[in-house]
């Protein structure tokens, strides 16, 4: 196998989801496509890491300093919702449902990897808080996820500021049957009344 | 999202097994990596497309033309081996089993997709075959597969040069109990004496 054939796979075979198999299958993809094509993608990957920068304010993705969620007078300063990563921002945006700002961690506390409280954008984080009056704490149920959830709990908590979470239950679509026993108790657990009108 | 992460995203959702979640979620891994990680990358593409290049006597991708295996004079000019792509070249020199030639096709015939005979390097076969004794339609039991085999059967039968295929059966490692019915049905009919020793 050519030298340069085995190293673009053991590139690609780090990204994330894709295989041994799945890394050749794409170096011989990308052999059989034309020049320019490849060339493109060359540039775009050297475009990436110039033009994208973190907001220095709440640490996500941008192309300009602060980034647009930051910098719009028509977001509300005093609600700031606590996210893991860009991603996160993303889709919460498309729900329309969120006018306040975001502050994204960039990761949760995980011991076993390696990543404590200050590899995240607490510091940062702390340093926002003088106007807002409720922080939510939108970050993934998972063991690691909790973990940041509850550190941030116990810093924040005598600040004078409403400490939120996501309601957690059935999600739109979903079947009570198929839906695991962890959910269904939260979904109970949070039930709410209907009223008759 | 900003316009550079979408053109990666869009990009990267063309690799084969590629949807459009992983493809934004290789964008994001991107982001984050060091900027010298994605300059190799970015570098090790250009490279695959200046230093590989197809062998022009048998369409096996090579740094060096002839390829290593067209100008080994080990090698037994007799038996030709025709394959789809350099991928099954690559599993069957693994294999050491194999000590003729071969031919890389560049891919099959499939009128759905508009690949016909000449896509495909079939005029650079028919000119090889001054010493060959024996051609091996290494290609995957497939509809495109057996269209090009039966072509190529067709285009070889007046030519005085014995034509085989692998052998279909049970794979090493394989269940009787798991194994489809086509792949029985071939094993039964290939089956062979085991004589008493």
């Amino acid at each position: 196998m050519p030298e340069v054939i085995q190293r673009l796979e053991s590139i690609f075979s780090k990204f994330p989801g894709i295989g041994r198999k799945s890394a050749r299958r794409i170096a011989f993809y990308l052999l059989d496509r034309e020049r320019d094509e490849v060339e493109e993608l060359s540039k775009t990957l050297l475009d990436l890491k110039d033009k994208i920068v973190r907001c220095p304010v709440c640490n996500h993705i941008t192309e300009e300093t602060p980034c647009r969620i930051c910098s719009n007078p028509r977001r509300d300063d005093s609600v700031l919702c606590v996210v893991e990563d860009s991603l996160d921002v993303i889709a919460l945006e498309k729900s329309v449902s969120f006018h306040g700002k975001y502050h994204v961690l960039g990761g949760l506390i995980s011991p076993l990897d390696g990543i404590g409280p200050d590899d995240l954008a607490i510091t940062s984080l702390m340093r926002r808080l003088d106007h807002v009056k409720e922080i939510i704490l939108a970050i993934n149920p998972s063991v690691e996820g909790d973990t940041t959830t509850f550190y941030l709990m116990r810093l924040l908590k005598d600040k004078d500021i409403k400490i939120t979470r996501l309601a957690r239950g059935i999600p739109i679509g979903g079947d009570l049957e198929y839906t695991d026993e962890a959910t269904l108790a939260n979904a109970l657990e949070g039930r709410i009344e209907v009223s008759h009108e």
